[in-house]
């Protein structure tokens, strides 16, 4: 059965899964790449990104984790770019490069209709005008019975908690203070909605905590 | 210098200090007992209850940590007991029985004046009816030089946090869910006030985390 995962997302100490102002400048935030210090180092994360070398204990097995039996993503349009509003060109292609770590069909949310870009690597990003229900069918569609893993931001993954479709939720506790940014939690009840704490892993550089949906 | 302290003060992995509708039945709200799940079975907080046994890794240490060079205690009024509004009777002793596990001044904040409580092993309940500063000052004065320690609830806790008062804080991240009940964070900005993250512990049944108020 194909589920729907979150995975490796940072969260800070004080609450927040993002920084202020995302953009350009700062993908996840200012300060929101605090949140990631325990996956950047990882030999997994080094390795995808064609370094040599890295972190090879807890943090790392976790992180490869993430990847495994993923068959396509759903990103929130500010996880996939800096560009608000309709789209000015079709030059914006992600900020992964010309081979994005995806290697899989990825779904992106947005308002504004856009053609797919097929990207090397086997990446192939979609975008959908139509909601999150819709991206959820055409993901699990497309990842041809694997898992469906969201990949961010926080406002995605929330929307996606709210209605109660996502199934795992890994989220890496990281030893920082955002002070402001989107709080993860906020005017969301995961015991109503049917959450429990399944597993807790102590990283080198985060606290992990694996949550289910109960059945 | 004497600082004032907030020590082994249990968070859930979405962010709240306390369970909702604490009173006799919980103390600490409903399943706000399961922020302590770490702290119970230390061999410091069982000794201190007369228990045999215990755990004696990390978390015991960082238990024990808490209550080194205490010289008095602020607690709220809900921390001191579940009674509400004016005090009915002097019956209410707190929650710790005839030998509570202070041995010094203790400061309770409350809107209602009541005489001081001389209890077995050093403890003195002290009632304040002038808010959060008077009560430091007290506490100040009666450590003698030793440190204060705050020891909640949530309300207090960001009461003095606000204030920037609160020289030191560790927060326990408990792997639990609760839901809802207090959001230790909500509305407080840690880094406009001026606090960082010193020191990250990874305990058996909890993350640590020292926080600490920029000079």
């Amino acid at each position: 059965m194909s589920k729907l995962r979150v995975q490796s997302f940072g969260v800070s100490v004080d609450g927040f899964g993002a920084g202020v102002n995302s953009g350009l400048e700062h993908p996840l935030g200012v300060r929101g790449e605090e949140l990631m210090q325990w996956f950047f180092p990882t030999q997994f994360w080094r390795t995808m990104q064609k370094q040599e070398g890295g972190e090879t204990g807890v943090d790392n097995r976790v992180a490869q984790q993430g990847f495994e039996n993923i068959g396509a993503w759903i990103l929130g349009r500010n996880m996939f770019g800096p560009v608000r509003g309709p789209w000015p060109d079709e030059s914006w292609k992600g900020w992964w490069g010309d081979n994005p770590p995806y290697h899989c069909p990825v779904f992106v949310l947005t308002h504004y209709e856009r053609a797919p870009i097929e990207m090397k690597g086997g990446t192939v990003f979609h975008f959908v005008t139509d909601g999150i229900h819709s991206a959820l069918e055409q993901a699990k569609s497309a990842a041809r019975g694997k898992d469906v893993r969201v990949g961010g931001g926080a406002s995605t993954v929330r929307q996606y908690l709210r209605e109660r479709l996502i199934d795992e939720l890994h989220v890496a506790i990281s030893p920082v203070l955002l002070g402001e940014g989107e709080p993860l939690w906020r005017d969301i009840d995961m015991r109503a909605l049917g959450y429990e704490v399944t597993e807790t892993v102590m990283g080198e550089r985060a606290m992990h905590e694996f949550l289910r949906k109960r059945a």
